[in-house]
């Protein structure tokens, strides 16, 4: 009886909501008062309003959502209300990756933790490795939450400084990024990795370093990055723990009143998408 | 007439300040509900009251405060209110570095800067640049906001990942951060760097590649750095830009009621000790 007690660890929710959904499709709640319906704008909580609709439509689509600070820190008060109630209205079995990207020392790290786990409730987050060790393992002392390692970014600057090293012949830093994740895992076993999409060859050679760790893949859809690539290349031997998250193109699919029902069919698509190229299905799981 | 609508620069501010008070002391307001004195726990909003008291006693003794902002983020929707409270608080010619760094990609980055310049109202912040240029160059576009990049930070792990390539003979990472820093600056002109108090050595280093861009150094106090060698290592030939940032060290001088008069005091022996180390002041200032 003892099973009833215990606290599921986020990979466990992450791989139990990825075979009922059969899905490697995340969301990315970066809900932007300029993008949504004009519509919603009447609501009294806008980003809320938009967030429920887009859950209604697609919870039964995705392995996790990913809302992101940012879009809901620059409303203030009010945008942080916006991001609990989001957080609270997801059903339970889907986790929730808060994209905050923190990194800092000691005890700020600590209380940044403290915030995004115990305040906002969220199942994981992001953590920026630059100040080392002591800015990422205060987030990894939550056993049962998840915690991405910024590696290899998605963006055109990227590689200005997570290349470095390469020019000399030593390894670039993102790889130097990868073998402390993979010690701090050894302790922790809570730890992930975030790869973007655009980045395929050096996503692949991630993989085979890591074995089965979740990397959270950002950058298919509006950043252009290739669907096959990401599954392809991110994907574990079974199939798994690539987390392929699109944003913008499923949440703004359609600016009229039918959004939802357009990231619905928009979400859909992705997985597909997706499932054809995974290797194999979770054992149990119909495709 | 004109300069009477011209919107003051945070350079401009924070030397302002430096020569008005005399001080190049940033007081850290890392504030924490564990450490404050137990009277203010009854107060509706202990996290200003603390702050207010505090900014009471040292407005004529710093050069900036510098709110730590998971200190806030830990209480949720409460904290972030006593964050703005704090910041409306302190006198307007004295310049706020809202400690966040942040550190995402474009349009989120964007959303980011939003938040701490026009939601926050900060003059500065500090920013991680691990994603590259488009990270940081979103809070640049702030032009009279000052944008502090984390270079050499001053915890124990700071150099696992920051000096990464001097073991092939390449320069170190933070080198990098440097170098770009100065390519940054030359288009923007409001970018600084935030280099620990505990790795002089390399504080004097980067203040010879620099001139006289601002540094924010943290660490002497309760992590151990010198004061002494923070100033000579870390001012520029006039004795300025260096912004040398106490936390604990002076808001927990004491725990008792007499806590924000110890603070003016711990706070006043800072600033003595860094001047007695500057090479020069500036013009028209009593010592």
């Amino acid at each position: 009886m003892l099973k009833y007690f215990k606290v599921m660890k986020f990979i466990e929710k992450l791989d139990q909501a990825c075979q009922q959904n059969n899905s490697l499709v995340c969301i990315g709640l970066d809900t932007d008062l300029g993008k949504i319906p004009k519509h919603l704008l009447n609501d009294e909580d806008p980003l809320f309003a938009f967030n429920r609709a887009i859950i209604d439509q697609t919870a039964d689509l995705v392995c996790a959502y990913k809302p992101n600070m940012a879009f809901y820190e620059m409303h203030g008060i009010y945008g942080m209300e916006s991001l609990m109630r989001t957080i609270e209205y997801i059903p339970k079995h889907i986790p929730v990756i808060l994209d905050a990207k923190r990194g800092d020392i000691g005890n700020t790290a600590a209380a940044y933790a403290k915030a995004i786990f115990d305040v906002y409730k969220a199942d994981a987050t992001t953590v920026n490795p630059y100040l080392g060790p002591d800015s990422v393992l205060p987030f990894a002392e939550y056993r049962d939450k998840g915690v991405f390692v910024l590696c290899l970014t998605s963006n055109q600057g990227a590689r200005v400084l997570q290349s470095h090293g390469v020019e000399s012949g030593d390894i670039a830093l993102y790889l130097k990024v990868v073998k402390y994740s993979l010690l701090w895992n050894q302790q922790y076993n809570n730890i992930g990795l975030v790869v973007g999409a655009t980045k395929p060859q050096e996503l692949k050679e991630i993989r085979s370093q890591v074995g089965n760790m979740p990397i959270l893949i950002p950058g298919v859809g509006a950043q252009g990055g290739s669907v096959k690539d990401s599954v392809t290349a991110g994907a574990d031997k079974n199939g798994l723990h690539a987390i392929i998250n699109s944003s913008r193109a499923i949440i703004y699919a359609d600016a009229s009143e039918n959004f939802a029902r357009a990231a619905r069919a928009a979400a859909q698509t992705l997985r597909d998408e997706i499932n054809q190229y995974r290797k194999s299905s979770p054992p149990g799981v119909q495709s």
